[in-house]
């Protein structure tokens, strides 16, 4: 799968690196993704370096993983795709 | 001081949090270290969260510390202040 489920200071959270071609390329996606977690009022964790993105999606007020931050998993995805 | 070094796997980085209001606020300085990096050839870490963004500079090629990552840090304290 492409998505991991890591545990991030006791917090469980889905998280896939994106890679890019250069630091731009990674920035336009973190952009969209940010866009979309507006959009939604649910906000990732999301690294930006060098070509790569590494999104990480987790529901804060219930401290772990909620069916929702699959969906948005599959947002991601499909902005990645597309 | 405002930054800290921090050893990432090895790698010794200059860090610092900024704080803002909200998750725009965070994004809009995001792109904005992004952008002068861009403009710089020289790309940091930039991890954005729900009201931070967390910049990590490092010289790439030396696996560490060059003067020029503190005058980055400098600048991004600069877009942060203004």
């Amino acid at each position: 799968p492409d998505w991991d489920i890591v545990d991030e200071a006791g917090i469980k959270q889905l998280q896939r690196v994106f890679r890019f071609r250069n630091f731009v390329e990674a920035l336009v996606f973190t952009n969209r993704v940010a866009d979309l977690a507006e959009e939604e009022g649910h906000h990732p964790a999301i690294l930006l370096e060098f070509g790569k993105a590494t999104v990480r999606w987790w529901t804060h007020k219930i401290h772990g993983l909620h069916r929702n931050d699959f969906i948005m998993a599959a947002r991601t995805d499909a902005l990645y795709n597309s």
